[in-house]
């Protein structure tokens, strides 16, 4: 048998989890300050619930079988999706507004060759209801507050409206049907040049159509509704450095139908940590009728990647501050005691396992496990109700009293 | 198109997912406390690695399929059989003991009818490596310490050691295969009954043999090792009326090899919370030696009802403590500056995302999630560098000024 993890699945390890908790634990503070309120969905759903939501190439991606049941089941592809059914499903049982945040996995068979994982985490905070420009200014401020609170001081958040990118209503006879195959090509402009979109311009339009789409971007300025979510931005008291208006940022996916924008951290160039906009007729797949909805999604493996890059977790993050070590199995009662006093203020303490083992042996535990202290009872330290506190990283020690010890860990 | 979840799948909508996060940041700072660090294994693992490891029933409620590479594939079933594999994976990658929570998802598909569920929550605490009663004691006074942090004052925590039940090694000849069926014939004494255990008994060994397996089970003491384990225990300074000795105690799981327990707590009948034990051979699945383990897990949803019957989660778990108020247009920026200055004060508050909505409907919403105090700022109260706070469990209210208004909350 091959002892391995499915291609594009990943087993954290404990530092690793450590990073991803201390990241969750931050977003989560933010959401919920902002009244933002967690909710979970089942990882299987009925196929019939996302297949066709997110296209071909979504349905291609898609986890889906039958189960023993016989049922046609599919493991959760987003969570946007999944929160439209819960809109749908429970109607009036949501307060309205509706501001939820979800934090759970997602499973998308990806091509991992691209350095794409199958399994992934996804952050998604979303307002259903109001169709308010506040509502929409809101979940850019929690996404800049968000990424101020996780350490990132400079970022710029790309704002545009999908209204102008509305070429149905510009001078060029595009159809509605057409009008997405020009976004999905302007959202490339960045990875692909002018030049580039232009070219993919040309397979869907005229050559005049195509020039036309590219004059049209370049005289595109803030609709009315982008200039009220500026001015609310402002009175928000957001760092005016840090958002401004992208003409030529599109965003892929067919459901927007207001604001878009995207955030990106400066000098860290594998792509946006964070994304999203306004879909006002996505809850109407499932409801009678079309709620507003805003939102926006955090790119859970970038934001650790830029963090890493940046320095950005605590060097303090193990999870234990002190290992008491064990003498002897004849002294053991008093590491237990002191272990237990330790962790009774609230400092993470645990106490080696084996009475019998040396020293040095427990010593190189608390290294491996990046525990910064380690207490010593030997039989003077036992008669004289004293400690030894090692410093693991200087290797400096010293032997205090008993009751000394709470301040010194302090 | 039908709008629901599977059979067994649940939606958690915020009064619900906020008590289970509640929850899980308890047992989480709980089991940190002892050093316990966090691991993440993926949902979909390699058929074959889960496949074979919970018995004839375990493949039959496995959710399995192929994947649109053709690989043979599993949901994750427990975090057992997952945490056998990382250790024999990562091998010297880990720190030995490796001491490790998890708290993920599993699937089972179930008879539902029995109210059990398809997707349920496991928290698993785990310690590798170590063969001593001190791992054994810290396990279940982890388990004891974490129950009474969640609120549960009485509990009592039943033990035994699988020595006990090895009737192969007593003098009525019983083979190590048939073992077993003793073991989980024992383990219904409180759910059928002696005489119903005596019949179960029956049909896997002659009548002679069925009277001696209870004549021995009466007549049981503790083991050596579990003295050893009630002296620490008693060192560790756990309450000595919430454990006792059970013979009966069996756990109907294979692969015990030692200390068994299971917590039940007072006047909750629904079954027990907690239960674990010493398995020394699970690793040897995946590793080329056995490595010693011991560990339990907590039965997250008999947690939740449980503390639900005795109302042991707080009255104030709702996410927002504040709404702010828009009472015209005019006077957003007023509400948007109040609610800043709130939140910055640590205090999660929201403003009202529709300005132009009537009070009476800002209010309501407030109501219908469980606010429990709400600011307005009228034009009176803009003039004055005032507001009103209104405490919507006593309707009562007051004006005061701006900077009395942190007071207040506090």
């Amino acid at each position: 048998m091959n002892i391995q993890t499915l291609k594009g699945f990943r087993d954290f390890l404990p530092s690793e989890a450590r990073k991803r908790q201390y990241v969750i634990d931050i977003l989560r503070k933010v959401f919920e300050s902002y009244g933002f309120e967690p909710l979970e969905t089942p990882a299987l759903e009925y196929e019939e619930i996302l297949l066709g939501k997110y296209g071909d190439e979504g349905d291609k991606l898609m986890y889906r079988f039958t189960d023993n049941g016989g049922r046609r089941v599919a493991l959760r592809y987003d969570q946007t999706v999944p929160l439209a059914r819960v809109v749908a499903q429970y109607g009036n049982q949501l307060p309205m507004p509706f501001k939820r945040y979800q934090i759970q996995n997602v499973w998308r068979a990806e091509n991992t060759q691209k350095g794409r994982y199958r399994e992934f985490l996804q952050c998604d905070i979303d307002t259903v209801g109001p169709s308010s420009p506040m509502s929409d200014a809101e979940i850019i401020q929690v996404a800049a507050d968000s990424l101020r609170k996780l350490g990132f001081s400079k970022f710029k958040m790309l704002i545009n409206d999908r209204e102008n990118l509305d070429f149905t209503k510009k001078d060029i006879t595009i159809t509605p049907d057409k009008n997405i195959k020009a976004v999905i090509a302007i959202d490339k402009m960045k990875k692909i040049g002018k030049e580039g979109v232009f070219k993919e311009l040309e397979t869907y339009f005229s050559k005049e159509q195509a020039v036309s789409i590219l004059e049209i971007i370049q005289t595109l300025s803030p609709t009315n509704r982008l200039k009220e979510i500026f001015s609310l931005l402002e009175k928000l008291g957001i760092d005016q450095t840090s958002y401004e208006f992208s003409p030529t940022l599109a965003r892929g996916l067919s459901y927007y139908t207001g604001l878009i924008f995207e955030v990106e951290i400066d000098g860290y160039s594998a792509g946006s940590v964070c994304g999203g906009g306004r879909y006002d007729n996505l809850t109407g797949m499932f409801a009678k009728r079309d709620i507003p909805a805003v939102g926006c999604a955090f790119g859970f493996d970038r934001i650790i990647e830029a963090m890493e890059e940046f320095k950005l977790f605590p060097k303090d993050l193990q999870t234990t501050k002190v290992l008491v070590t064990i003498f002897s199995p004849q002294l053991k009662q008093q590491s237990i005691e002191i272990a237990s006093i330790i962790r009774t203020i609230g400092i993470n303490s645990e106490i080696y396992l084996d009475e019998n083992a040396k020293l040095e042996k427990q010593l190189k535990y608390a290294d491996q496990k990046g525990i910064p202290y380690a207490v010593i009872i030997g039989p003077d330290e036992a008669k004289n109700n004293t400690v030894t506190l090692k410093d693991l990283k200087s290797g400096t020690q010293k032997t205090i009293q008993n009751d000394q010890l709470i301040n010194e860990l302090d």
